[in-house]
């Protein structure tokens, strides 16, 4: 995941335009994608896809001809989505189109101006107060042409057609956290998906941000009806604790399976209620589609001092982080892959598991009497109203050994699926 | 409001009578008031109109002929609707009519005997202790009969026949918090809404507590429906904080609305659950009614040590807490007034705000981050099923932040209110 | 009760044989009792009744003669349900049947092997650990044969069918707390209920642990839902505060009622969620019955240090707490004898208390404040929708006072009871 980041980081992406396109190539190289393209003014519910964005150079040159900011030492110098200027033009002047951090005076800012035509340079603070009086020469060798929005899929079909969406933001530039992490991340989901069987179709969507989530629900809202559970993936390499944002829903499935994960991983998380702000699952939790999609992260947007900055760089993002966040993505996974809803076959009293060996089902190691109690709790709560994850909840039990029981149970003739 | 309060102090009011008939003149002189008069002997619900009671005088005189207890110096001396006496007696027995306060020596406390026949005078403990033996002439020159009992009602038509009502009882005598304070306040907001257009129709009960109550719901059995939300209001003039005690349904509009500008009032305040006494809503809230009608107090009855004794007089109310109260009731109105259920006319995905210049939309000053979180609440919210009340309550933002962005999005076509 | 108690102890009880049938015997000559055999062989649910066991001598001597473990000083001695052995072998063979508390040394431990055919002994760790090497005698003189389960039943036709079950298991041999006490407390219950009349029908069974309770409910089936309120009573003499362990619906009115109860009782105590593990809950709460019992205990199974071991004596069960324990399960069962919905036959306002003398209905000493609310709590909440027991809860006073408040308000005609 470490090597995708860094092969990623130097690319200037945007909304639309070709840096976009190649991070999206170099995700296909990895898992199978399908690329779209959606013209430039096509309408995509209330918005319409912009004009293409690309950009070769940008500099402002002082009187002696010296880069004094220079977009190839950093794309973040340039605001993202600039109009093309060539001009000659004094301080004053400049300083009304010059971004800085005054409070995080060695940072480069990130910005952007997508909707609104303008065109602006990013500057650490301390640089700035370095820019003696006098002309300057200022360029930005930008295009804003007629071309597309692009967006890559990557679909694993399961056994059944219900959906998990999985989905980043793949418009930010050199920035390692803010998104390149939820990229490696959802990768890396994918690829080891893809050597196992799962019942659920899995869906990932890398997306420029906003403009890209309307896009998809637009070109897909005869489908969406198949999206059982989503999330959205950023921050998530970063070394800060698990943050979990829920769904419009409050308490679907993916909520619960989430919660249930983090509460028995052991690991620093909290868990915040939906907020209509934030990525792109303010789109998928609207009103009219609410789809049940979460906010996966761990340190939150807008909470640490590198968020939209020059800091979240290479060295922000450690492997831990993105070794564990995958892990515990993996553990939602397998909750909401294996979750269910069982019936008990012996409902009246409880069935003697005694003379069916179900006390010495055991691999060696495992907690036996933690697992007798899951058997109890399984048969107990199996009256065709409670799903497994439910049951593994109200027993305050990892879901696994929850999941361990009923699939002894079921061998034994003591419990089925309910379809 | 302190002047109206001070106008009416030394009236001795009572369930029924000339005092009840001249304070609700003098409500009359400041708001359009029609004024009802019930014969005794009515049936009312379980009850009966009692016959009028009137007083033009009471004493006890010692040996000497000094008047040792005098109805003229404070009209809480007399039990209220005392039958009359004139007699001569020792204090011996004198004293089996005599109502002091042990604990509150100095303070003469307040008695009534409303469906009991009996006299009675109260005083203060140390003036009890001050009597000498011997014989006490004793004349209270009141009268008992067929009569009237009289209330008085304001109407505010609003655009709808849905109403708000506001009830006071005025049957107390020269106490100033219990309950000129809540005359005074329903006084003023009467006033101030005949200054303005209004949604809702308003009416403002002015009654003898209890007998009142019942008179005017018997009276009133087939519109009570209209009643949308209610407030009893009690002590609303005295320095302590707020006491909201709930409908007895819990959690009605009015109950939310108190609670919610309370909340972001920051004044020093408590929410209490219903309880079956107390004042009028004790009859509002009956099972056969279960009105939505809540009690607004400062500080509550029966935990304050000026309650129902002559130190609940003109210095115990403050002008400050007076015209807090009006301001928050005046708050509660604007809430009801304007709470309304939105649907998001643009409900898939976000609507682009930036273009409508939904973001620019602010006036100076406006906490603008607050505002477009505001937006995007009402947008997420509004799909038939919250109102805009529910929405502040869960974005946690002040009504009438939510409100404004509401109205915008109204404006913008964004929005449009359910019928 | 530490009568009965006393004469019980000493008795080797088994799920299946003849000391389950003298203590049946001797509960029987406290209360009615009719006692069933359930033939060995018998399917009852998904079990089969098991041979019978009996008993008459066991133990094993050393080289020299001496009986070093002896059934006749303490039944606890022999693994119940042993297999006969009559046998010579050395000490490391013996050990391998041989059960020990090395953490509590000079406690024998309590072992069954019902469902597995084996032998063993029981003993104190540290006479273990006095046992030179050497050969041993080994003798138990146990019987395992064609027979019966036993079981005894007491029921108390009340006037209606609704039923109550109180459920003890009586399959443990010499401990006190668990389970004689709920066997002594049960007795107690239905003998005092046999002298007063009473609403419901009263069940008393008195069965083995888990077998006998899965019997009772297979040959029951058709009956079950004439049980309303349930409760397994064990550990009730025990000097802990009390635990109760609500049924699986979790809020039925026998949990309702116990918590209130204990709430007002002022005793310690704690009130647990339900589990699928403990007593004979376990079988009335699985899901094909669901039935609303739940577990009354003070200390509770497996928390304690005396639980399963020869300290579970005697001297470990106090009058006090078994004396606590019966009158805090009266007081449950006059709640449950006694609640009901009614309605208010005045709703509309409240109904004129003052006329009807209710206000001075009081016996001497009673806390008059309190009836007067009360008086108001049922009349504001009887609406057709609230039990008497709700109406508590809410009004957070003790169900006797509302029942009283109800009683006196039917009287008067102002309420009555709904079908």
């Amino acid at each position: 995941m470490q090597r995708l980041i860094a092969e990623l980081y130097p690319t200037c992406r945007s909304i639309t335009g070709n840096g976009l396109r190649s991070t999206l190539r170099t995700i296909g190289d990895q898992i199978p994608l399908t690329i779209s393209e959606v013209p430039t003014g096509t309408q995509v519910l209330d918005w319409t896809i912009p004009r293409e964005w690309n950009i070769s150079d940008a500099y402002v040159k002082d009187a002696s001809g010296e880069r004094v900011i220079d977009f190839r030492r950093h794309n973040l110098h340039v605001v993202n989505y600039s109009t093309p200027v060539s001009a000659k033009m004094p301080l004053n002047e400049l300083k009304r189109h010059l971004h800085t951090l005054p409070d995080r005076p060695d940072l480069i800012p990130y910005r952007t101006s997508y909707y609104k035509e303008t065109w602006g340079f990013c500057l650490a603070h301390n640089e700035l107060l370095k820019l003696p009086e006098g002309d300057y020469d200022v360029c930005i060798d930008s295009t804003l042409t007629a071309g597309a929005l692009t967006y890559g899929e990557c679909v694993l079909p399961g056994e059944i057609d219900d959906e998990v969406l999985v989905s980043c933001h793949v418009c930010h530039p050199s920035m390692a956290d803010d998104n390149l992490s939820g990229i490696a991340v959802a990768v890396e989901l994918a690829r080891r998906l893809r050597t196992q069987p799962h019942r659920l179709t899995w869906r990932f969507l890398f997306i420029p941000g906003t403009i890209g989530s309307i896009a998809w629900l637009a070109r897909n809202a005869d489908r969406l009806n198949r999206i059982k559970h989503g999330l959205v993936l950023s921050c998530v390499g970063d070394p800060g604790g698990f943050t979990y944002k829920r769904s419009r829903r409050g308490a679907a499935s993916i909520d619960r399976a989430v919660e249930h994960v983090l509460l028995h991983s052991g690991s620093s998380h909290r868990v915040i209620d939906f907020f209509p702000y934030g990525y792109d699952e303010r789109q998928y939790c609207a009103p009219g589609f609410d789809l049940p999609v979460g906010c996966f992260m761990r340190s939150q947007h807008g909470t640490f001092p590198e968020y939209h900055t020059s800091a979240d760089n290479l060295t922000f993002v450690t492997a831990d982080s993105l070794e564990q966040s995958f892990e515990t993505l993996w553990s939602v996974g397998q909750v909401i892959e294996r979750d269910r809803v069982c019936v008990n076959l012996s409902p009246k009293g409880e069935p003697q598991l005694g003379r069916r060996g179900l006390y010495e089902g055991l691999a060696a190691g495992t907690d036996s009497r933690q697992y007798e109690m899951a058997l109890l709790w399984v048969l107990n709560q199996s009256d065709g109203s409670h799903s497994l994850l439910s049951i593994a909840e109200r027993a305050r039990m990892p879901f696994n050994v929850i999941v361990r029981a009923a699939d002894a149970l079921t061998v034994a003739g003591l419990l089925k699926t309910t379809l």
